[in-house]
Parts: structure tokens; C-alpha cells; sequence
């Protein structure tokens, strides 16, 4: 497997099942995506709060219409095999992981892309910022905050974080590398006092892995894509289908194209 | 005498002998400039140390060349009587404080015009942002930090810088806001720990003076325009002039043209 493929080629194995599982690292310098599908009547809700929300949630794509399981913008896509791995939710919860949901595809179904940390980690990367959990090959540690979300329909919670530790100096620059990126989660949410977003132990992740954080360094923290994953569990809809984490849609977009200058 | 007088009704009044104090918050929405004049023979070394020192020696604008007491980029000035106060150092040493140095001007003197905080300050207020000197009605706090400055002949010494105490997020929303202004500062150079840059105790300004800072907010540090100032100082040339500090030179040049985008 050649991390270096395009994203085509890395597509061509997802599709044919040679390739099931992460895909950080991979096709470096295209846009990768969280993807969420939804029977169309949540759709409408589910996009209203990802407008409503768009640090956690940014939109990137989505399907012309249910049941249309191409996203043209993106490259040559068909999203019923494209992702490495799907989740399966029924009634909110996960009822099964699959390589492949041709089976479970009807014309009711609805795809929505959102940009993903990967891209802005690259970039932070790009400019000689050493991000923590890349250089200790970790899960990024993530954290539930105690930023509620602005509700639409029955999609609602709080507002999941990623953080990464740096010097202030560095903690300046990846707020103005960031800012570039909106569709990619944008500048953080915060930095310093863990504590002032509700998370009482820095050390105590709620997802992904814990990271150290030097003395002279400051925790980042950024608005996460797994919080639209929890808004859509708190929904407990009868059916629904994510990408399973880590394992993402790699698309044709090149990183710098989601840069806003 | 009128807040809300344009730039050259200002100058005039200042010409004139009208106005002699503090230009903080006259002629809103326009440049005001720090002020450094030097013989020739410094000049060069001057105008080197501002172009490795950006942060804190924004250079706006100089004469055209020794003698040139005309700023015609920044309006219809004679920098000889346009700036409300003027220092003069001999030696190093400020030996005199008057509001006209029509009587001190040579041919051989160089000026040049640096950007000032009060650009950067009325943008973060625009935004909804609270300065806290402002609203404290205070000079804002000033400390000598352990950041050595580039040094370009004489010109050498520590980095002054000023702070501002915000909530995270709104500290976020000044690193954005004050990145479009590099020529008044840029973004901050710190957040967070003082003591990352040898400032001991944030209460014990080395100029200006101290704001209150409330416990969920981090002290913020942007590079000052006393920094060259402190340079001029430690090489201690036999003569060189500036403005007292608040008494700035009022140009004609908007904020809003400052802005890289």
C-alpha cells in the first residue's frame, strides 16, 4: 500500500477492498472528509445544523439529491464503497461496521461531506509546526466541552474538541494558519484553562488518546467533526451511516483549494 | 478642541502651538505614527534595525533623504512643527521636551514614522472586542521582556512589549484581527505565562501602567513601539529626536489602508 497514492488510486483499492482501514497520512495534500448519511427526512435538519454550527460541523459536500450517491465536486465518488469503513447506526446506536453499504443504499439516502483536522494538520505541519499526536503516532485526544451546541430538529449536544499542545509563539501562528481553513474546523475555539470549556482533567480524554503537554506550553483546542457523530447519536435515529473514525472519503480536492486566500 | 477633528485640522491646531498633549483617541480611524529622527550617519543603521525588527519597528514611512522634513505618503506634513511634543536625546539621554524643533533642524537630519497601537486598538474595539486601557481610561502596561531584538550597528537591546488582558476566544479573534495590520504591530508575540518572557510580575509595569486582569482571561503581548526608543537609548547617539510618548504624528493614511486584506 503506497501512502503516496493519489487519491483515485487509494480509492480504486478502497472501492475494491484492498484498503479497509485508516486513512490518515494517506494521498497527503488532498482533502479527506467525514461523511454522514441520513434518510431525507432528517437531512434538512442535519444541514440546518450544520450551518448553524459550521466550526464543528463544516460542509464540504453533499449529495444533489437523496438517494444520488455521487459527489462530483469531490472526484469520481461513489460513496457506497468509497469509505475504507462505515459505521451503521440504528436508534442511535452503532449496530454493525461494514467495508461496503451497497446493500443497505436506497433512493430515501442523503450524503453530507465535512472537512476533517487532517487537512489543517498538514498545513500547521507544512509550516514547521510540530503537531503532538502525529509525532507520538497517537489518536488526537479528543474531549467533550461544555459548549452547547445550537440545537436544529432533534440534532443537539455539546460540542466536541480536539486539542493539541503549543508554544504560545506556535499556539499565534496556528491560529492564523488556521483561519485559512473554515472549511476545515478554522481557528480554534480556545486555548489556555482547560477548565473554562468544562473539561476538568486534561489527561482524561473522552476520544483518542492523551498527549503530553510541556511546561511551557499551552493546550489548543479546536472544534471537532466528531460532534456532529455525538449530535447524531443524541438523535437517535432510526437508521443512519457514518464513516467509521479515521477511516475517511479521500477526495480529488486539493488542501490549498479550501484555503480562503 | 475637537475629538472628532479631521487629521489636518488637527495638524494645524498642533502647528499652531493649540494643541500640545496626548493624540490618543483624536482624529479616529486614521494613522498616528511614532516618531525617530536621526543625523545621516545613523540612518541607515536605523532604518536596518527596523527592517530586522518588524514587529516592534513597523517602519509606515521616512523623508525621502537627510534634510526632507516633508512626509507627503502620509499627508501634508512639516515634521518640524506637526507633532504635538518632541524629545531630545543627547547622548542618550533626553535632555529637553518642546513642541517645535523648527530651531534644531539640519540638513543632515533623517525622519522616519513607525506604526502605532491605536490602529491596531480601534480595530479590536470595531470588532466588539474590550481594551482594557481603554476602558481602565490608563496608558496601556508595558514591560522590557527577555526577547533580544536583532541588532544593526548601535541599535540593539530588549523587546518592549504591551499588554492586553482577554477571554480566549476573544484573544483568538485579536490574533485574526491584528494579523491584517502588520505595519502596526501584527499579531501578538505571546499569550499566556509572563514568565515565558521574563516578565516576573504582570502587576509591575516598565511603562505605562497596570490593568486588572480577571481570572478566566490570558494576558496578551504584542511587540511595542517603545522598542526602538529603548534601542535609541542604549546607543546612546550624540542627538536624536523623537515624539513623547501619546504625542503622535496624526496622518491623513485611514487604519482601514493598513490592512493586508
Amino acid at each position: 500500500m503506497a501512502v503516496s497514492d493519489s487519491p483515485q488510486a487509494l480509492r480504486d483499492k478502497i472501492r475494491n477492498g484492498v484498503h479497509t482501514g485508516n486513512t490518515s497520512g494517506y494521498a497527503p495534500g488532498f482533502v479527506q472528509c467525514n461523511i454522514v448519511i441520513l434518510p431525507a427526512e432528517q437531512a434538512n435538519d442535519f444541514l440546518r445544523f450544520c450551518q448553524l454550527n459550521p466550526k464543528p460541523c463544516p460542509l464540504v459536500a453533499q449529495a444533489n439529491r437523496p438517494g444520488d450517491f455521487t459527489l462530483p465536486t469531490l472526484g469520481d465518488i461513489d460513496i457506497r464503497t468509497d469509505v475504507p469503513s462505515y459505521r451503521v447506526f440504528k436508534n442511535g446506536e452503532v449496530t454493525e461496521e461494514r467495508t461496503d453499504i451497497s446493500d443497505l443504499w436506497t433512493d430515501d439516502l442523503m450524503t453530507f461531506a465535512l472537512g476533517c483536522s487532517f487537512s489543517f494538520e498538514e498545513a500547521l505541519i507544512a509550516d514547521g509546526l510540530e503537531v503532538r499526536n502525529i509525532s507520538q503516532n497517537t489518536n488526537v485526544p479528543m474531549y467533550r466541552s461544555s459548549i452547547d451546541c445550537v440545537s436544529a430538529g432533534a440534532f443537539a449536544g455539546k460540542m466536541v474538541v480536539s486539542m493539541r499542545p503549543f508554544v504560545a509563539v506556535d499556539a499565534i501562528r496556528a491560529v492564523q494558519i488556521c483561519t485559512r481553513f473554515p472549511s476545515v474546523h478554522g481557528a480554534p475555539i480556545h486555548l489556555g484553562d482547560p477548565s473554562l470549556i468544562g473539561i476538568k482533567d486534561i489527561n482524561r480524554t473522552d476520544y483518542g488518546d492523551p498527549v503530553s503537554i510541556r511546561n511551557n506550553e499551552l493546550p489548543v483546542f479546536w472544534a471537532c467533526g466528531v460532534t456532529p457523530q455525538v449530535a447524531l447519536e443524541a438523535a437517535k435515529l432510526p437508521f443512519a451511516i457514518t464513516h467509521s473514525p479515521g477511516c475517511m472519503l479521500v477526495s480529488d480536492l486539493p488542501n490549498s483549494q479550501l484555503a480562503i486566500m
